[in-house]
């Protein structure tokens, strides 16, 4: 299931030298690696236009913890969630900012909401979901 | 200079087929064009993170055209850029609402500062800027 | 219907300064127009991920038009889906390149195909496609 | 330095009542809020497009952690860029499968390049660079 297969490719060789002065400067070992990202991002990215698919997310916070509400907030919204929260770091960046990183996993839809809810809380700085794979169908 | 070169890929039989069903939706009328694809959406994305880089954008605009004012300051922006503006296609969506495609050609910051003014303009519903290449290094 | 609405927004002293710094650079006239902008866009972008929405979207496509299967195929398929195609703008960018703006209109998932065929096609260097709206609920 | 002013924004009702929707679907407390996140998210934005600025990432990456020798380069390449790495978080998703988080901080071309080369590793199945804020900067 799971062996390698070989096939070619063909391309102007202009445009191959240039792929791989890009590669090089990203810092891939080879050009089937630089390939295999790119089509696995292709997969990945139609994979979340897709409903009910399982899915891993992180979103990153950027608050201030000051506002002590907002750091119990969010805590509270994780717990409701649980079944969807796999864990959370939490950095401190500086006297009043910090970090937190939230692992989401579970069906696309409620994902994409917990993740925008979070991100809707008032105090939160910035805030942004990076979709991604379980990783099952990836090899 | 421009001759063709060929080079092997090594994939996963299984990440090869869900690659083959994805560029079988999306139209491809085979890997190679495909993957050559992906590669020159990586190249030309890296070149407009560069300064100084000569390049193509169309910009889309939808806008009411009762706002007459509008229309003739679009039309004023565009011929005080004259040496930026290559043409502007413009089209009847509704009794209301136009459609306006500008397509740019310069130096990217050039490009880009025109692009965000044209965007800008009070009235315009949606703008938004699409940055290409001019062709010229790409196969 | 159309009236105008007021409503007051709080922000941080500093956040507003740097906020009316940015939208200098942009090139917005005041306030209201930027953040009305960046309503419309939340909008706009939640409006392409529902399915059956009637919108308007611009496939941006720059190829060697030496290549002249190409033009006629890139003619034939939108000739092939004339109920979906509004116009197309071609541009010489120079001996070799040229630039085609295809306009299009219709339910999403149909216009969303189109653009990937387009952009599918074999000697298109870069394809981008631009979703925008009809503009019909947009003010 | 850091109060609170308010300004007013003029909308046209239709657009406003679309908008409150929306916010309302995606969790807003209030139209404040959801404009301050849609003001902090461009000015964010804007600043990963300026060099030499000092910021925060996470990297998310989803791999294979029985190809052990992927786990030692990562880990390899965290150490070797001390400076930059704040934090990892792991998570086991499946029996093969893991998904890593890394917290980074430093001048924005060193972050970028750090995290492509995690993202560049053979092995990783999918790795996707977030670019947000140390916030000192953002109410």
């Amino acid at each position: 299931m799971s062996h390698v297969e070989r096939f070619s490719v063909s391309m102007n060789a202009e445009l191959l030298k240039r792929f791989d002065e890009h590669i090089g400067r990203k810092g891939y070992p080879n050009r089937s690696e630089a390939i295999r990202d790119l089509v696995r991002n292709a997969l990945v990215e139609e994979q979340w236009n897709r409903p009910n698919e399982k899915l891993a997310a992180t979103v990153t916070l950027v608050y201030d913890h000051h506002k002590r509400e907002l750091a119990e907030r969010l805590a509270h919204i994780q717990h409701h969630h649980g079944g969807l929260v796999v864990a959370a770091t939490h950095v401190h960046l500086d006297n009043d900012n910090c970090l937190e990183v939230v692992i989401l996993r579970g069906v696309s839809e409620q994902v994409r909401q917990l993740a925008e809810l979070l991100i809707a809380q008032k105090g939160v700085k910035h805030g942004r979901a990076t979709y991604t794979t379980e990783g099952k169908n990836l090899w």
